[in-house]
């Protein structure tokens, strides 16, 4: 079966199911509840409902409902599709509001208006597809209770959802729900408050994350890798504020593409500004504030600061959405002839990267080009867009990118270059891009004074490479299940005394460590030594020195040392120790001693 | 003349000289202006009036208007002092508006109502104090013209400032002009412009400036610099966002005590957030994140962020008056036993820092106390805030400090140590702090476990080094007069081929000094040698090295070495220079190899 076909038929399998457990629930609780809406979904189904009076479903009634779906598929019964009027529909669906109110919004579209019967028991007003009986589904489980806004609005009533997910057979619903639970230990927000990486606070705000001193320690250790990498390419770090006058972001586009994503900032002392949602306008100004000549090209700048944006405060959660966003952010303001030389680096600067953290190779890469269609969605002049498109399409050749081109994903000002990777459970992300961008310098009227003298504009290349570091942090909190390389780990070493009496020499280990920048800490708690070790463990601490009399008495200083992944490594000289952690971190190795 | 006595003669002499000043100007200009007021100021004094019609005075009159007042102070005219009615004022100033004015607000506080007149001729509404002779008047000088707002408020006519000083002689009047040069010559807008180190944008507004590569290579020393002392003392880095709910500053005080200088944010989206003024209260949610035990303390967080204010919009100006400030802040929370070793450890950090940059010992400390009469501005109960007193008092005492107690000076939470030291100019600048606070972790409802098991509240201790990044780069350019200590200097070396065959061993010598860590750029502009030199030197780097023929042709790699002071230091191999530049720049050394 191809894959459109496929996916097809796992639509019709999910929504079927969602109308089984509809049907399920009329059976079990008849007149408790209205139904709203129910579709498939990429990870199965939904279905929305209005509960009438005090009725409440959880998820302690999933097996009673399950078992009643069962029931249903058993009876295989059909499952048929008609077309009917809209008059006949408004009186089928007179005592449901919802429907009535769907109705009412296409009456003027003059589209059918089908209704699937199950049995002859089930009826719901809906478009399909469907399969033609329930013994075809194979594979359901219910999965959780949530509420939910009608239409996704506040201002509206607030619905029970159920969701659940359907398969073409147990197999697959087997590893879709061990895949869940696999997602679940690894969620960045479990695992970063397990090892107090970030935290929230009612007083700030939600999407407003801070970062602890662990949390930091990792932020800062990216931030040092992929400036040190992008410097060795040339980028030169600015500093830019978070405000500015909108002005900047009305002649940038990005006024009208953010819209009610853009946070205003005033003061009674009548300051009307707004705050940054992107980075790249205020690096035009820095290029502005000089005079620049063909010599001083490419001028490549680097940035790693908050951005922010409005989203829906409904939508905000854990890391990957938030007001607050570090972004690490790159442009090059170069002549034509170096544009390519500017992305070819720029690739190279993101597969250096992602290699270092295991990650390249899973990726596929997207020529993101415009939609053909709808040239109104983009600014800059159509010839410069088909001089960046052929440049782009050329480089990927060369690099053999092996580049799928997908009209409609260009930005705003330009086609890109996306890579996307898979993260710990196979899903697609998309992190870093590279982008030509004729437009932008022409808008700010950017200039530099060529060999014969006349004035051109630049043209800017943006890249990011870790994109968001909030979002970067969750994927690799995700990626790695908490277990960071060494370089990364906040603490990199744990000394465990094993009993008071060993605490000195601890110190003088602690000691020799630290003076090597290593990333310490001594557990002096009043626990057993097998405590502090479990906790050592779950701290992913790559590193556990236990130090008891047989350490302290040797001549050479010796550790007993341990992974956090339970393998006892032996003993040997700090000296030893220090010298192969020391190695691990500054080649940002991926494994440990065993 | 005690210092008090001196102080009231040279504000005698300004204001005389500021009535002279618009006698002169009547006698020159008559009808052509409406004087409004003019007070003598710490530097000097000025004069405010309304032109009439199309009248300007430009700096070009200056001449001719000293000249006269020149006259007048050879007439040896008496200035007398007399007491009039309110009636009397009215009806001798019928005509001016801003005498009226102000007669107008005095008149139910019942204060006498005092002229001065300068011989027969001149009378101005005045509360003194003056000189009784215009013969008086030994030194003075026209420096500039300003537009003002009467009453400083942007919605009032916009008046002509004219700003002069004057002085008990002529010796002190050219110390004064001479320095006023310097400073000119010093102003860190002008070496900022001069060096690309920062700039601003009309399109993102002013008070928002923006770092350049250059600027930025600086605030990053500093910043790597001030955390690596810090991170000695166990501070350790968080990162906390720009916004919050206006209730985490309701709590901390801060609110109130900000007010109008509150940037507040929203969206369409029905976001009401504001931007921080201060850092203070986003740590204390980091340290509520978690349960804290008296073996967790101290907790000592450090974080250099953007924080923002409404400053005025006509305040704002170069680095010193911004609405973004990126403030170096620490916290550090703990129990009282260890109150004292955390603020001599923040005073050592203090010492350390400056020290390194050759400005410790030209300080002075206030011990900064309550205004006892007025409990009422601050938080907090007052047996913590004669506890804390107490402790600086002897910590003071112990460290030798010998701190000035400075009563009404404390922060709104407890009393502080704060560090006075001189610009280039003399004057005073007070950056580092250390303040005690008992009040914020009990607003905040701080707590740890003691080892008994009761919940307390810890102390907080505020610290600033450098206090904002902005402020200091305006303090250190004008310091160093642009030629920052190799450490700090954004090029270390500029290399100098003295034509373009010399530009191959250029880029070789280019590769070594990179390889160290030595930021190096080569001149290759076509210009002459000594153009190259002279723009190098302008440019303040370091240390220049000139390539020609004799260096291409050595066998040790030569290369010949200049410094920005014009010294020459002859020729040496590469690898000798490479070990001398290195040792400065990690000595963090002052001076140059000569």
């Amino acid at each position: 079966m191809d894959s459109s076909k496929k996916n097809k038929q796992l639509e019709s399998i999910r929504h079927s199911a969602e109308h089984i457990l509809t049907q399920a629930m009329q059976r079990l609780y008849p007149d408790k509840f209205i139904m709203a809406m129910g579709p498939a979904i990429d990870t199965g189904f939904y279905f929305d409902f209005e509960t009438i009076n005090d009725f409440k479903v959880s998820e302690n009634d999933f097996p009673e409902i399950e078992k009643e779906m069962t029931k249903i598929v058993k009876e295989s019964l059909p499952i048929t599709k008609e077309e009917i009027s809209l008059d006949e529909a408004k009186k089928l669906f007179k005592n449901n509001p919802y429907k009535l109110e769907w109705l009412e919004s296409i009456k003027n579209r003059k589209e059918k208006i089908t209704i699937y019967k199950t049995g002859d028991e089930f009826i719901d007003l809906c478009s399909g597809p469907h399969l033609d009986n329930t013994k075809n589904i194979p594979a359901f489980k219910l999965l959780s209770v949530a509420g939910a806004y009608w239409h996704g609005d506040e201002n509206n009533k607030m619905l029970t959802r159920i969701y659940g997910t359907a398969f073409e057979n147990s197999k697959e619903l087997r590893k879709y729900l061990n895949n869940l639970e696999e997602a679940k230990k690894r969620n960045h927000k479990k695992i970063g408050k397990e090892l107090d990486l970030f935290c929230f606070s009612d007083l700030v705000g939600p999407g407003l994350p801070m970062f602890t001193p662990k949390g930091t320690i990792i932020i800062e250790e990216l931030k040092k890798h992929i400036e040190n990498v992008c410097r060795a390419y040339g980028f030169e770090k600015v500093m830019t504020p978070h405000l500015s006058k909108i002005k900047l972001y009305e002649i940038s586009g990005h006024a009208k593409k953010f819209g009610q994503e853009l946070f205003h900032v005033t003061s009674s002392r009548n300051h009307d500004l707004v705050l940054k949602p992107v980075q790249c306008p205020h690096q035009t100004q820095i290029y502005a504030s000089q005079l620049r000549s063909y010599r001083d090209l490419p001028i490549r700048y680097m940035e790693s600061e908050k951005q922010y944006r409005a989203e829906k405060g409904g939508e905000v959660g854990g890391l990957n959405r938030v007001y607050a966003i570090t972004v690490e952010d790159g442009h090059s303001f170069c002549r034509v002839d170096q544009v390519k030389e500017e992305v070819i680096n720029m690739v190279k600067i993101i597969k250096e990267f992602y290699t270092a953290l295991g990650l390249w190779g899973s990726h596929w890469v997207s020529l993101s080009l415009r939609d053909y269609d709808h040239p109104e969605k983009y600014i800059g002049e159509s010839k410069d867009w088909d001089t960046c498109e052929q440049m782009l399409e050329e480089i990927a050749k060369e690099m053999n990118l092996d580049a799928k081109k997908c009209e409609g994903e260009a930005a705003l000002y330009g086609p890109k270059l996306d890579f996307m990777f898979k993260d710990a459970l196979g899903n697609e992300i998309q992190i870093p891009t590279v982008q030509l961008d004729f437009a932008t310098p022409k808008k700010f009227d950017l200039k530099y004074t060529d060999k014969d003298g006349s004035e051109k504009a630049p043209v800017m290349v943006h890249r990011a490479v870790l994109g968001s570091y909030e979002r970067f942090l969750a994927l690799i909190i995700e990626h790695f299940a908490g277990a960071f390389p060494i370089w990364l780990s906040p603490i990199q070493v744990k000394i465990v005394p094993i009993s008071d009496k060993h605490l000195d020499y601890a110190q003088k280990i602690e000691k020799e460590l630290k003076d090597q920048n290593v990333r310490v800490e001594i557990d002096n708690k009043s626990e057993t030594m097998q405590n502090k070790i479990r906790n050592a463990t779950t701290q992913k601490i790559p590193y556990i020195l236990i130090l008891g009399d047989k350490e302290v008495a040797s001549s050479d200083q010796q550790v007993s040392v341990r992974q956090r992944d339970g393998q006892n490594i032996g003993t040997m000289p700090i000296k030893d120790f220090i010298k192969k952690v020391s190695q691990q971190i500054s080649k940002k190795s991926l494994s440990l001693i065993k």
